[in-house]
């Protein structure tokens, strides 16, 4: 019998993750809910019901996974523990620092409710935590680097949206190609913010906006980019539109550490995504462990997890002995 | 109280093993054993015993772990599951083809003795593993890519070696820098064994051999060679040992995979190591399964394992608490 997947939201992250459950042999997606009204939402899936949440309790014996696709900022730190009494759930929940406050809000409802709820499923955190957390435990002694990009950030476009004189903006977080080349030599180097990411900013101006007043608050943005190089296009919304609408990411995690008996031995772990389509590849993520997810409450397991919690097996529809006779 | 680590067999990866336990805080080392005699077994941990194996069944309640030290092609094959049902075992067992019998064996005996028996730990099987099982389950519509070097090849270089003429050489796999760019820009291309990896080979000749005959044997040696862009090289014995005695190696995993309503968005997915030394590399991923190893044992569980069974917190001495609050 197929998994059975339900999203809530159906943004870019809930369209990722329909288009991800389609391309798994062993999962079906059985329905999608949404806080709008279920005859505006058009899915990818024929015969799939929308259904507003109102109702999504009406769905518990019909869903063996309920994929969050909310936002961190507001929704997931209601919706995770709510949804996660009453389903085994999973979210891409990636503010790093209230990841400790959200995994004991979730622990204590999953447990409640008997069931399995992971959080923070995505590359980072996610595949970069997983890096992290295996380079780590193999070269204890080292230094861990990571870069993000080229990709835009959503953090970094809204603050450019809130200057005075400003219609629209995205912005680039670039990795300084220097610095990876000098982690991947083995050098170790000690780098500032501004060392390891360039700021590449495309802004459309209001009418009469002052574009060197504009240009200037920008670059002195404290947090956001006063600590950063930072280069300012001024373009229409036109060429906005065309030429910065992808969904392009990525980014780099490196350890660097030393062995041996007078520590002479230098390693160097890389790994790196390139990614077309950020929202595409995170529920692609998700999916894979919503499959874990499934395994964990088949088992018997509840509460909260996270990505270092599951044995890599779990993420496969394969069996053990398929896997090891083929990938290990 | 710290675990106590058994280490059998004191060749590279014996003397990496204590090198790895000594740069662990909850790890000690409690013995050395050894097939020789161990008054000619000199190690580099004060105060700790070299043991004759045929006095290891004494030391049953003394060791938490016992690594095995040995080769796959002889040693393993016999060890790992005579061990594993006297001691959680762990090993390197690394001919791909042979790991479903390996596993088969060492898990009927570890699953006799109540013992955790985990095989095929270390950088490819091991760490490339698991980066194929990731990254297939990320990315199901996709292709792989595995890349070694560059570093020495040991059945290479014995290949080598059993050419008439041939008095001592070593050879370096290498992968083909434009086929990694390929890959690493979605090319997704079909390659050939020639168009990814060159070999290089130092050879130091008997005296009054032919150079060119040798040559000729050499690269078109059926599996080894002929199939490959070959590089020959005569040197002298003292250049080999001066300059290529080094156990640096390394490779690369990739997976380009495709997602999107027409799979429109490609995204690559690219892990490297760059090792100063293969045995010491090979050692610091054995120690920290070991501490996996432990901690699956102190659970009950029982039988063989494989890096795909590990959840990743396993390898760590800190708590959830810890990695969720600093890693994830």
């Amino acid at each position: 019998m197929k998994t059975r997947i339900g999203i809530l939201g159906y943004g870019n992250l809930g369209r990722g993750t329909e288009i991800a459950v389609a391309a798994a042999d062993d999962m079906e997606l059985a329905a999608v809910f949404t806080r709008r009204d279920p005859a505006g939402v058009k899915i990818l899936t024929q015969g799939v019901p929308v259904v507003n949440v109102s109702e999504i309790e009406n769905w518990k014996d019909k869903i063996d996974v309920l994929v969050l696709c909310g936002g961190s900022a507001t929704d997931l730190p209601v919706q995770t523990p709510k949804y996660a009494e009453l389903f085994n759930v999973i979210d891409s929940f990636d503010t790093h620092a209230r990841i400790p406050e959200h995994f004991a809000n979730v622990d204590a409802a999953a447990k409640k409710g008997g069931k399995v709820g992971m959080i923070s499923v995505g590359w980072d955190p996610g595949l970069f935590s997983l890096n992290r957390v295996y380079a780590n435990a193999i070269l204890p002694d080292g230094k861990d680097y990571t870069f993000w990009g080229k990709g835009v950030s959503q953090g970094h476009s809204d603050a450019i949206r809130r200057v005075k004189g400003v219609r629209n903006a995205k912005q680039y977080t670039i990795p300084v190609e220097s610095a990876l080349e000098s982690v991947r030599n083995g050098e170790n180097p000690e780098l500032t913010t501004r060392q390891k990411h360039l700021r590449e900013c495309f802004v459309v101006l209001e009418d009469g906006a002052d574009a060197a007043q504009v240009e200037k608050e920008i670059k002195e943005m404290p947090n956001y980019f006063a600590d950063y190089d930072t280069t300012v296009h001024f373009i229409s919304e036109e060429e906005l539109l065309r030429d910065h609408a992808g969904m392009a990411h990525g980014g780099f995690v490196f350890r660097s550490g030393r062995t041996g008996v007078n520590k002479e031995n230098n390693h160097i772990i890389e790994y790196s995504l390139k990614l077309d389509s950020n929202p595409e590849f995170t529920t692609s993520v998700l999916v894979a462990y919503a499959r874990a997810v499934k395994r964990m409450a088949d088992e018997g397991m509840t509460g909260a997890k996270t990505v270092l919690d599951v044995p890599p097996a779990y993420l496969c529809s394969q069996s053990g002995d398929e896997l090891r006779a083929h990938l290990l």
